[in-house]
């Protein structure tokens, strides 16, 4: 942290971004249309107009999620936060909860489990692999879990993992299904409610195409039952008929009351971060415009222009890449070239930036995004250019207009 | 919660909120020039401008706080992730706290501290009071907690408690003090360094012009080591050297990662919340352009002069005005007067926007803040004159020009 001597205020310039191409992992830019509705004036938090968005954004996020859950909101914060609200609300202390982990975001969630206090057990898969039907049929009969968490896509391996079926899964062995949906919601196939979801989670910064820090949520009425049974009434007024688990461990992540709030009731809980869900309003507003399935595709295709373009440029792929987000490609760093000089180059002199990556695959892999805004023929167009030049200065041998042109097919194929 | 058949996406207007002039206790209208820092696009999280302005945004947070402590920092969530992020990190299950309660904000940090564990012990006021530096004293004395959690400024009651010198006392009887001043901050002195704060927390929606979203923090040495010595390491490589305090219930509220992640190691957290960062500078940035002594005077003027407004309308004010906070007000509703009614005139008639009460107070008291942007002489005559206006249809009994004239007055005394 830096310990310098605080200069004047004046020194501190207005707010001024350098402009970056953000092709990797998330963040990435954000749509004009979402940074304009955030610079919309506040309202007080009981305002009509502030109620109607609230819920408007339930109804919006009903269509994004694919289900009819009343109890579809946002929790005032990043998507991890969506993460630790549905964990510290649906499990009890030695509850026990099944995380398959197929990459990073797999241990955040098992992370988050053991500190909700929950019995965790997990089976672990490769990264650059997903599990199967079967396997989590097996892991759910071994164990019996109270929960099972389980990402579906996971930026860390640009793995997606399969969700079709678990729910039923899970209704058969009698557990809970929750599953985060951050970095694959838009520009993957996910349907919570025909895929018997309990508890879905998101965060805007991905396909999305807005900042972090707002994280929908959406809760089956199972779910809610589970997490009304935990809730202490604050009054003290209580006619005990209720099941009562144990007091959620958190205030701010203590879902009962954040359904209070959202619900007719409008219990005050936290002040609304209003800017932010201006801005998920935006975020879901546009996709439901675009059309979810319209959106999937356009990932797809943007996604498939950029994995044709890095194989155009001699780049060898990471992972299974039948079970590969469409909007997130994790590429090898070729052998004897510096992958941090590589990013650096293409940040500071095309001001694009590529994303590094975490655990095993640090300094092996670069993670390569097409998502949200940038799911744009330009933007894929653009990063193939200035990354075959640096690859070309830092003596990978690339074949010159190898990337460019081989997205170009993909662009003229789905055009035809 | 609305299960309407959800409209076609296009039913769904561009946002366009209605225009109001929020004089209640918060959230504000933003200032305009933070709403413009928020719209400015994203970079990525390890972009050296990125990481640059997180360095900004702790050296002005440093400013606003009056403290040389390194730690100083943002959380992601309201002003209420701030408070448990302090309270979860710093206390562990069986730790004694002390909060002394003058108003709803006391019985939030009360419950948290119950949440995470703590043996809490409280003491408490009659709404509208604050406590004496005896009776603190008395109670440190008697309880020698680990923490004592003390609201600075409770919009619930629009009171300011003192807490020069209760630093020393805190030292004195080895308690760590830990104080929220989201209501307070930017509009009422506030010190860190020189009361011996140990963690401070704050929101951007009071007076410092911003909405709700981002909470600052500042930790003091003492405070960072109690967090870091319940630091466990991801890794598992530990050479087992430092002390160990039970884990963190939370991992979104895990100063030590959090810690960690703002300083130099930049170790991966969550995905900052950049277009909030954004905006936590930008108010900081005005904040301290203005300079914290110029808003605080800034503050007590228009309050000074909304309450002789509101004496002049023949409002009777509730509490201890001794121990007021500038930037808001609490009157008594006129007998006989339909308290809500009053509130929904002004709203729709004028757009404008006074405070309703909660617990004891509701239905007895309006509050009425000037704070942040609308700490000014036309957003006080405006209310002034409109709450004539409504008051005299409501039946109260009112001086025509009573209100303005009593404000203008102050005014003139100011410019004289």
């Amino acid at each position: 942290m830096s310990s310098s001597v605080r200069p004047e205020p004046a020194a501190y310039a207005q707010i001024d971004p350098p402009p970056r191409l953000l092709m990797g992992p998330g963040p990435i830019n954000a749509d004009p249309r979402v940074l304009r509705a955030m610079s919309a004036q506040l309202i007080g938090q009981y305002d009509p107009a502030m109620t109607g968005y609230m819920n408007e954004v339930m109804d919006l996020y009903r269509g994004v999620f694919k289900t009819s859950n009343e109890a579809t909101l946002l929790i005032d914060g990043t998507s991890r936060a969506g993460i630790e609200s549905a964990i510290v609300s649906l499990v009890e202390p030695g509850d026990k909860v099944l995380v398959p982990i197929f990459g990073r975001f797999g241990h955040l969630l098992k992370e988050i489990a053991e500190r909700a206090g929950a019995d965790v057990v997990v089976v672990e898969k490769d990264w650059g692999q997903v599990f199967t039907f079967e396997e989590l049929r097996r892991a759910l009969a071994q164990h019996r879990p109270k929960l099972l968490a389980l990402v579906q896509g996971d930026t860390s391996t640009t793995m997606n993992q399969p969700l079709e079926g678990v729910g039923q899964l899970c209704a058969e062995y009698d557990a809970l299904f929750y599953t985060d949906v951050t970095a694959s919601l838009g520009g993957n196939p996910f349907y919570a409610d025909e895929w018997g979801i309990d508890a879905v989670t998101a965060g805007l910064q991905k396909c999305l195409a807005g900042p972090s820090g707002s994280a929908p949520i959406s809760l089956s009425d199972r779910a809610v039952e589970v997490i009304r049974s935990r809730r202490h009434v604050e009054s003290g007024i209580d006619d005990g008929s209720a099941p009562r688990g144990e007091r959620i461990r958190s205030n701010y992540f203590d879902l009962a009351m954040i359904l209070d709030y959202w619900g007719p009731q409008r219990l005050n809980h936290h002040t609304e971060a209003t800017s932010m869900l201006y801005c998920a309003r935006e975020c879901a507003r546009i996709l439901l415009t675009e059309g979810v399935e319209n959106s999937i595709e356009r990932h797809r295709l943007h996604g498939a222009a950029m994995a044709a373009g890095a194989a155009g440029l001699r780049l060898r792929f990471f992972g299974d890449q039948a079970h590969r987000m469409n909007n997130v490609l994790a590429v090898h760093i070729p052998e004897g070239v510096n992958g941090e000089a590589v990013r650096t180059g293409l940040l500071q002199d095309y001001g694009i930036e590529i994303g590094t990556s975490f655990g095993p695959l640090h300094g092996v892999v670069w993670r390569i995004g097409t998502m949200g805004y940038n799911a744009r023929k330009d933007a894929v167009m653009t990063t193939l250019a200035a990354l075959e030049q640096v690859l070309r200065a830092s003596g990978a041998p690339v074949t010159a207009g190898g990337g460019v042109g081989a997205a170009a097919e993909i662009y003229q194929e789905a055009a035809a």
